[in-house]
């Protein structure tokens, strides 16, 4: 028999106030606990070191049990409607059987006060479905924060049973370098048109992608057909990828839910093939170095510009090296001799 | 009267002998004396401290006299014929008027025993030629290190009356990132084709391109045009510069010495353009600010990497992320506790 819905709520009242052990926690993520994983994920999210530290513990124990999902990044302008497309492709993706997480990355929730990406509302048939967990970008202080946290989480909704991890992102800073280095596979979203819409993307991210879909192509048919074949030669003339992989081009209407079978198959063909030569494994070893290498720097520098004899030197130097009064080096040596 | 032949020898070796002081290379610098900035580069590229606290007695010295060239950066694969194109742009500059240094940067150098750009006698022509200074890479243990040097030199060069500087290098490694940080104006040299000959290069160059150069079009004048008319048409597509300048592609051939007026007039155009919409003083500032943010990473780097329990667990715990058994920042916190 059932528990009644009220004393239902008294036993999830009382189990939100006590903290879980990391055990408890682990054991929870395991069974595809929505709550408990939302619950980690927080302390992931929290700034207090009693939460960092618990959270540490289960990311630690959720380690052995992830790695196993298909990570794919997704990123375009606003106004190329990756909430619709995201909305469509994952209801797409869990028609077939798949467990969708979808994340989001956006360093500038806590600039403006309110992230441009997070609003969970946005993609209400997905959200409503079981078989989906959609979580907002966690506010950071710092893009590296943002995606240490964003890669913690990644690494608790694979424990949790997600076989499919989608992270977006805005495409107009440099989340997106953050992105392609925790994802297996990078999708960029363009509109129809010769180019104009890129004039909001940062340079350099055209060549991070695996593929490219011109999305809204059911509103401007014609407009969209000339972009995707502009973009197929140019992407022809660029340099080939490290993966080996030709990066196609596809048009797709993410509102009308047309042409998103393609890419799937085009993602999944992408999975099966870069398992098989290694390449998928070899990228995320080096994802994996390129996260040490990059913590250890950014840190690093964090610790340095904190010393107070760098902190207060700092400025002066700086303003000195604009003005061409010293080298960079000159000023980077004088800087380190106060640190080292 | 002048001097004997014989006396002045005489004079010659001696000076050459004798450590001469900062003053007197930056008083022989200024003068223009190439045998003087000869030995300056030469200190610059020492690895002896003192030859190094010399090098930066005269560099700071210096420094007020430099930063009036303009700078520009050259790059396309093997094949492409930089040496031959450098050679003919570099005389239709001079015969102008201008007086020009060519520097290379090619990190390979140290590596292979030889430099492939540094060969002095590749340039024939402009190497007799008063108005033209040609210095082959210097060597150095770093990207890094390389670049320092090949930015000290430049300022070597420009207090010494050098008006125009060329930096050349080879286009498939990661010195592009480093000319492109010292330059004003980046050009990309490619072959007559489709985009096959970018199979060598490194992604991400083509988008650093101030303008495109389709060189031995004299060769392969059809396969030229086409190439011409496909990357004017890929550039298009690609997101506008910061500069707001637009890439525009050109047709030549170094070896008859067609075009090169084009390319120059068009690098002259960025010139007075920037230096007019306040972007050539911004981006040499930029310039300067990366250069002291990457030397202070860079070195720091250095010192966490040396410090001896660091480098003692460091290849444990390297291996224990590629293995997936602790997360890159749980790995670069326990690191980072040995050294700070």
């Amino acid at each position: 028999m059932p528990l009644p819905e009220e004393v239902k709520k008294r036993l999830i009242a009382a189990r939100r106030k006590r903290l879980l052990t990391a055990g408890e926690y682990v054991s929870g993520i395991e069974k595809g606990d929505r709550f408990i994983l939302s619950r980690a994920i927080t302390l992931v999210e929290s700034t207090k070191e009693e939460h960092r530290a618990l959270a540490r513990e289960i990311i630690s124990k959720c380690l052995s049990l992830s790695g196993n999902a298909f990570r794919v990044g997704i990123t375009g302008v606003p106004g190329v409607g990756k909430s619709t497309f995201i909305e469509s492709l994952g209801k797409h993706v869990i028609a077939g059987g798949s467990k969708l997480a979808v994340l989001t990355i956006d360093p500038t929730s806590n600039v403006t006060g309110g992230s441009i990406l997070g609003d969970k509302t946005r993609m209400e048939e997905l959200s409503a479905d079981e078989r989906a967990f959609i979580r907002p970008s966690p506010a950071g202080d710092s893009l590296g924060g943002v995606a240490r946290k964003t890669r913690e989480v990644m690494i608790l909704c694979e424990a949790a049973g997600f076989d499919t991890i989608f992270v977006e992102t805005v495409g107009v800073g440099q989340s997106e370098t953050a992105v392609h280095s925790m994802t297996d596979f990078f999708l960029l979203l363009l509109l129809p048109g010769g180019g104009d819409e890129l004039q909001g993307i940062k340079r350099g991210i055209v060549e991070m992608a695996d593929a490219i879909a011109v999305n809204k192509a059911d509103a401007q048919p014609a407009a969209a057909k000339e972009a995707k074949r502009a973009y197929r030669n140019a992407v022809h003339l660029f340099p080939a990828k490290e993966s080996g992989w030709p990066v196609r081009t596809f048009l797709c209407s993410a509102l009308q839910r047309e042409g998103l079978d393609k890419i799937w198959q085009e993602l999944r063909r992408y999975r099966s093939q870069s398992k098989e030569n290694g390449y998928f494994e070899l990228k995320r070893r080096t994802q994996a170095l390129y996260w040490f290498e990059e913590t250890i720097q950014e840190r690093l520098g964090h610790a340095f510009r904190k010393h107070p004899a760098v902190a207060n030197k700092m400025p002066e130097l700086a303003d000195a090296v604009v003005a061409g009064q010293i080298t960079p080096f000159e000023a980077a040596d004088d800087l380190l001799k106060l640190f080292l």
